[in-house]
């Protein structure tokens, strides 16, 4: 692989939240799988499971809970955390993405079974792996994760897809073709990173935005 | 990018824990972290800290704090426990990869701040790229998780670097360069894929061996 092609790939990646309609190939999810088929996991123990939805009174099943339960979740919270999640980028309580998409992968875990070490760590690693794989193929996603998987009313999800109480759902990933891609937001993270102690910044803030970003 | 190219990448990628002492450039370790530059993060917060150790007497100090922990708490888990943990691939209590290679990447994340949703999860998709980045770049490293992390003890490992209470290291990232990778060892995941429902298998048992073995 040339050197900056990998880098490129992950500049180039974006959150998708508008998709066609356009199917996706059955060898398309089973490359996207490979992907997290490939990623390391704590022990070598594969403690995730991905549910493949193509079914589409599922898909609408899924997505009527997660507004519902976003809704729910949203207006309960104080009103200066409600201001700033009605304020994040692409925010809708319109999940139009759920039904729109081919495909949905649901990836959950047990972060309290004992015997998967790490199950919250291994498990995004396998979905990083598949949104860069996703990338790869010209394709879009976005990492959902319900707020109703934050509240004691996850098992309504869960039942949907017959999931066992012990597993989390920690992201739906909705996989699909988009005609256009977001811009690029640049971020700052000259103040994240550290030389020797913490405090002692890596970088100066020019070096980040000119150098880093610069790298694909 | 070659479709089969980032596949291939993340299918040769292998857990290196024997390290030679050749240096690695600057410019190479800038590359790796922005990778983590260019990993989504939720609500666009990179809630991250990333210290960059190439001080000699500081990985030997996060050594002896790392294997020091790491015996005390395995000498406390039950005797099942205890076994499994001893027999973990790769599993010694000596870490010299830790002082073996040129830099340690450690990195860390605030998961009971309210303004850093998903911490973990966001954090650990900035690892994950730049596993990936670190592969790319014929360089080898290990998601290592000093055990100490895990425990109430875990600020004796933060103050090395006078990291703040109220992060958790995540994982230390060794970078270096290494003569030979392990042999790849093959995992199982058809009881992890479901077809719309849990428990309805997506592939038959020959064909995740098979097919997604070898998309690479």
């Amino acid at each position: 692989m040339k050197m900056n092609d990998l880098l490129s790939l992950m500049k180039n990646r974006r959150s998708i939240r508008n998709f066609t309609k356009k199917p996706v190939k059955k060898e398309t999810i089973d490359r996207i799988i490979s992907a997290a088929y490939f990623a390391p996991t704590a022990a070598r123990i594969q403690g995730y499971h991905i549910i493949v939805i193509d079914d589409i009174s599922l898909k609408e099943r899924i997505r009527e809970v997660c507004e519902q339960g976003e809704k729910d979740w949203v207006i309960s919270r104080p009103n200066a955390v409600k201001d700033n999640i009605l304020h994040l980028p692409g925010f809708s309580f319109q999940k139009k993405f759920l039904t729109d998409v081919p495909v949905l992968l649901i990836v959950s875990t047990d972060p309290n079974n004992p015997n998967i070490p790490y199950a919250i760590e291994s498990c995004w690693i396998a979905i990083s792996f598949m949104l860069l794989e996703i990338e790869n193929l010209g394709l879009g996603t976005l990492t959902y994760t319900p707020s109703i998987c934050l509240t004691d009313r996850r098992m309504e999800l869960n039942k949907v897809v017959n999931l066992p109480t012990d597993d989390y759902i920690q992201t739906i990933l909705p996989i699909g073709h988009y005609t256009e891609k977001p811009e690029r937001v640049e971020v700052s993270i000259e103040q994240k990173v550290h030389h020797n102690q913490y405090g002692n910044l890596f970088f100066n803030i020019n070096m980040v935005k000119n150098k880093l970003g610069n790298f694909s």
